[in-house]
């Protein structure tokens, strides 16, 4: 099954996301977070249908919900990083409103950044409270799977002067506004091994990244783990396990307005935004 | 005035605080949010008052709202941290999860940190939407202030080991489960001049910080300025402004459980927090 949000006659929805259609199942739910904790009540709602092609994808996650980003995550994207594996995760946070749904622009805020880039990632979406747990439980507590673009202005993330040196901003560089597409919803059950996944990105659909999720050096069950000891994680939160290499920063490789990112995850679907620059 | 939240009779709430007492406004506003973006609408609501005593303080914030949190931002703590001053801010944010009201217990979570520590900052509420504003015009989309108690997992903070160099993990130093505490409310039309306060912190009695805002090296109105340039500003989002020097890490100083900090800003007031290791 696959369960998420999505807008309709101006009205935010939860939705079961079928082929062509959506089908309405808010009512079930106190909101998305009660969804995402007991999908499987959603699979007998009768509710309204529309057309997949007249609704507006929402980011399968709230508000109140927290966006944790694993960095340097698989080996080839840390040794093209020219960065060593850190001695544990390195996590870094999105604000929520920075996110946008499938189908949504990318904006590209060319008052303040001149190269905006590309990230294909697994994220996996909380379904039940994890604090303090094992990897070997961690994906107890996994509702499902969706992707997440985790583009980045790379001039602001890696240009930050200090003194003499260089240091990652993190906040700058990945938190901007209505960046990161994330979608188009949560794949439910239909994943068998998080660490067995084919996953591309690709612009105007040229292959940038080409792998699979078993290259990750700490998998989806260590990451979800290691962010349950520094806080409670919550249903609806998001836990992106980082990016392959093949990222263009490395290769001079920009995005511009016009162009279409697509990032593809095996047994997940496929997020597709436009880059659009920022009328702000 | 003063508003902020409150919980009593097992309810959250919303507050007028005066000397001893606090009266309820909860019913005048939709949300936190709405309150803080129209505090003066508070001033003539009739409700239950309640004894400060006997109530729980809770953050003057919500978990919709971000928190953004400026590192390095007066000269001397920049000097005692041996890092040069970043050629902009340097921001890093915490999840509301992570934050408790005065009088709570700062979370000590023994079982992943051995070093924590205090961090007295003077913290702006938001109270207009802001974007892209100009420091000139940025005072006036902040509601209030506050005090925020940037409290630091140091040993997680300033050791992650990546290769031969530390890397600074924001994540694990910054963001663990309820150990920031911020408050007691926001102080409205009561400051003058945020940038001529005088600041301090006290463990167990004992000063460990005594300074002054006019010291800081961005001003609030910049800070408020440059976070407007990354991501669209909230009512209710909450700016902490930086610590002064006098940290208890460069100095071989932890905290303790049962240490109690007070964080005391000039008009705002005093928060007073004291250390408990997390039963969990």
């Amino acid at each position: 099954m696959r369960i998420g949000r999505f807008k309709a006659d101006g009205q935010p929805r939860i939705g079961v996301f079928e082929d062509d259609a959506v089908r309405d199942v808010t009512d079930e739910f106190e909101d998305f977070r009660d969804a995402v904790s007991r999908p499987e009540d959603a699979a007998d709602v009768e509710g309204e249908t529309f057309d997949l092609d007249s609704v507006t994808h929402l980011p399968p996650t709230t508000r109140e919900n927290a966006v944790f980003c694993a960095a340097l995550n698989y080996e080839a994207h840390a040794e093209e990083s020219d960065i060593e594996v850190p001695e544990w995760p390195l996590v870094f946070m999105k604000l929520p409103r920075t996110l946008v749904g499938h189908g949504e622009p990318i904006s590209y805020h060319t008052r303040v950044t001149e190269e905006i880039d590309y990230e294909a990632e697994l994220a996996a979406v909380i379904g039940e409270p994890a604090r303090h747990v094992e990897s070997e439980d961690a994906l107890d507590h996994v509702a499902g799977y969706t992707i997440l673009n985790d583009t980045s202005a790379r001039d602001l993330q890696l240009g930050l002067q200090v003194g003499d040196d260089d240091m990652l901003d993190w906040f700058s560089g990945k938190t901007m506004e209505r960046t990161t597409p994330v979608g188009p919803y949560v794949a439910v059950d239909e994943i068998d091994d998080p660490q067995d996944l084919e996953i591309a990105s690709r612009v105007d659909g040229e292959t940038m990244q080409d792998d699979n999720t078993g290259m990750m050096i700490r998998s989806v069950a260590d990451l979800v783990s290691f962010a349950s000891s520094r806080v409670r994680l919550e249903p609806g939160d998001v836990i992106a396990t980082g990016t392959p290499e093949g990222v263009g920063t490395f290769q001079d490789i920009q995005l511009h307005p016009g162009e279409t990112v697509e990032v593809e995850v095996e047994g997940v679907g496929t997020l597709v935004n436009t880059v659009e620059e920022a009328d702000e």
